[in-house]
């Protein structure tokens, strides 16, 4: 066979030891925090059929999707005058299935698969990978994690107030400490269209109005005219564009700002409804910011909506989410509502790249390496493996013999932070050296003093 | 859009609550044993390129590669003379990725890669799904996890020991005590082909007597009889096959049989020293076993060769490896020697469901369900809820108001094994009803000792 350079998929990666530990420390953090809330785990397949996926995604979705290839011959039904009909007409003769483009279509085929086994409210969570054919650039992957939490089968606050708690305690467990959850109310959008005389063009107005941070309100009231917004109506935007800041405040100027429309006043009534469930719950409102132009993909949400913002960081939103009506129709399984959350894995990776805030030492590394000078040593050494171990230390012997400083080195590379060195003095005494390699202090001491400081 | 009747692909399962918790026990202490082994973790994308896939698996296995689809018009290179030449000509025009087919091909790529960043010894582990085109059938899937270690870089024995090690702690710990680790040495093989007179053919010889334990010693000498294996060969076997029971008592048989074997000698030497230093770390021989007879995919193997089978269960082998010479090779990186084991994870699962050996309460679950009558319980509830959680006691608090049956089926239903009632006593006096639906005591109590009892 002929020696091959060996490469990668353009968009994909390798995650070797280091990124893996990092990468584990943020995921363990969710999926604790996920458990500890009542959340189960689900993991579908990688393949699903593409019946399943196709038309979900847009038709930009559905170029995106990956194809597999049919097994055995794939061209069996492909006739020569096919060929000119172009590459669409002739994909369903040559495969059936595609990978998992997201996470949400997959739990909506599994929930209307499953129904009568599932207990509702079904808490679930999952957390793998997605494939999307898009162009490859910096940050954006075509084989990437999510990280997803929902529940369907009620429409209790009690769910939305548990996404807030969740994000809090992901992001204090991380370390991520300047950050704000964004949140908003969808009938609030549909509230304010009404009340300017735009009934049903929310849509458009958060398009314009969500540039607002980056353009400024004269500009965004020319968009809103070039999109043929009345007059009258971008100027009874006002209020809402100069809102001050603080949640109280922002429900006070817009319960009699939306005190017309039905709509509005629901949405405002859910939303001061949950930030009552984070008082009674003991929870303080740090962190959560009542956002009246945040829209998200409005047309999937029907009542919450999330999104979470680190700040000072050049990657801003590193997740989002909400409530939705009608998770399961497309498989023919009606009214079934529910609220998802994802996190976005990567990014926060990066953002904690950034700031630089993973812990130096990671739980999952080897605690401590035992070095030694010669055959008497590594036999030594093999007992003390086996007594550490049995303490739950994670702990090596180099394996085979060779001079100290490479074994020293082998300790650093893998960033092992201790190294028991076994000399004849400790051999004969029955003791160890532990040498802390950050400190560079080593001392003998007894086996079960080792033990006990490693533990 | 029409509503569609899901399904998922053949050979590709979900995994449930349920079944994930399962699993999870099955993998999390796989992957704790491997990390308290100093073993770090590896993830490679999902998609290969087809040329680093490709000749690695043999002529069936290239059959077996699920191929993905080039993205976008994956006709363009297509000519229609060339719809004539069949699938295998047009493969390489349509599709250049393919789904990872198992978890060793990926892990050489990956060190040939990173050759000038890896610490040699190299400890490597790796969970992560495969996919095969292989015909589904009862405990064969299209996409199944794998779940190997791997040490590169060093040909110390060591490694076999901890190989040993690490399954019998992996065992120990899921519960199940009836099993054997069947361990044999190539040279051996190759040693025994040379003193019956037939060097080179050890792996006609293993395929024969591979079957010793199904049809008996006479059918054995009839197939190699047929294989041409002369009559004084075939008698010269009688004493490898007529070994008693007993790791020592083996040895001693077989040294006096190799004597005049050097490279049988050598694998004697090699399997004898694993079991010194198995003593030496002190650890005892129980479940291993040197089986003379066992070789598995021998082609691949050059050292040690392990397989672990689980006693009186339908299912027999449920995890196999060996020390291999070329690991890297054909990426172009010659002398890149290890020794790899993988843990069958599916095959211990259904190993574990016939032996019920899965704990009933899993770790992972919600500990406690709080129950409520009215909007007062719901909000004492609420603060109650806050308090556990930060207790660490995985909780939830029934999310909408309902029938206090209704809340206890739920709890029952998901497997809750406590639930907190809250009615008007309760709230009154600042305390908690808890009951432990297990043995249905109910007992009124204060929070803190709620929690403690919970914790």
């Amino acid at each position: 066979m002929p020696i091959q350079k060996p490469s990668l998929p353009k968009g994909t990666r390798d995650f070797g030891p280091v990124q893996m530990a990092k990468r584990n420390f943020i995921l363990d953090t969710i999926k604790e925090t996920f458990k500890l809330f009542g959340f189960q785990q689900l993991e579908t397949p990688t393949m699903e059929n593409l019946s399943t996926l196709t038309g979900k995604y847009g038709d930009e979705g559905d170029q995106l999707l990956f194809k597999v290839l049919n097994s055995g011959d794939f061209l069996k039904n492909v006739e020569k005058e096919d060929l000119g009909l172009g590459a669409n007409k002739i994909l369903p003769k040559v495969a059936e299935k595609g990978l998992r483009y997201d996470l949400t279509v997959p739990f909506a085929r599994y929930v209307v698969m499953n129904r009568n086994e599932i207990t509702f409210p079904f808490k679930r969570f999952q957390i793998q990978p997605v494939w999307r054919a898009d162009r490859p650039q910096k940050g954006r992957y075509r084989e990437f994690y999510q990280c997803d939490a929902d529940v369907v089968g009620t429409d209790s606050l009690v769910c939305e107030l548990e996404i807030l708690l969740m994000i809090k305690r992901v992001f204090a467990h991380l370390g991520i400490s300047d950050y704000s959850i964004k949140i908003n109310n969808r009938k609030i959008l549909t509230g304010i269209a009404e009340v300017i005389g735009e009934s049903g063009r929310e849509g458009e107005l958060c398009v314009a109005i969500d540039k607002l941070d980056k353009i400024g309100w004269t500009k965004v009231q020319e968009e809103l005219q070039q999109r043929n917004f009345s007059q009258d109506a971008i100027e009874k935007l006002s209020p809402v564009i100069e809102l001050a800041e603080g949640n109280s405040s922002k429900f006070e100027v817009l319960k009699s700002y939306l005190v017309d429309s039905e709509v509005g006043m629901a949405g405002i009534e859910e939303l001061e409804e949950v930030f009552d469930l984070l008082k009674q719950y003991g929870e303080n409102e740090s962190h959560v910011d009542f956002d009246v132009v945040l829209a998200r993909g409005l047309s999937y949400y029907t009542g919450a909506i999330f999104e979470v913002k680190v700040n000072n960081v050049s990657i801003g939103s590193v997740s989002g989410g909400g409530r939705y009506d009608n998770l399961t129709g497309v498989f023919g399984l009606e009214g079934v509502s529910g609220v998802g959350f994802s996190f976005g894995v990567d990014r926060i990776y990066d953002v904690m790249e950034e700031l630089n805030l993973f812990p130096n030492q990671q739980a999952d590394n080897t605690k401590v390496l035992i070095t030694y000078f010669d055959e008497e040593g590594f036999k030594y050494g093999l007992g003390l493996l086996g007594k550490l171990r049995v303490a739950g230390i994670s702990s090596e012997l180099y394996p085979e013999s060779a001079k100290i400083k490479k074994q020293f080195t082998y300790a650093d590379k893998k960033q092992i932070p201790f190294v028991i060195v076994l000399g004849d003095n400790e051999i004969k005494e029955g003791k160890v050296a532990l040498k802390n390699l950050e400190t560079g202090n080593q001392e003998m001491m007894d086996i079960a003093t080792a033990i006990e400081l490693l533990k």
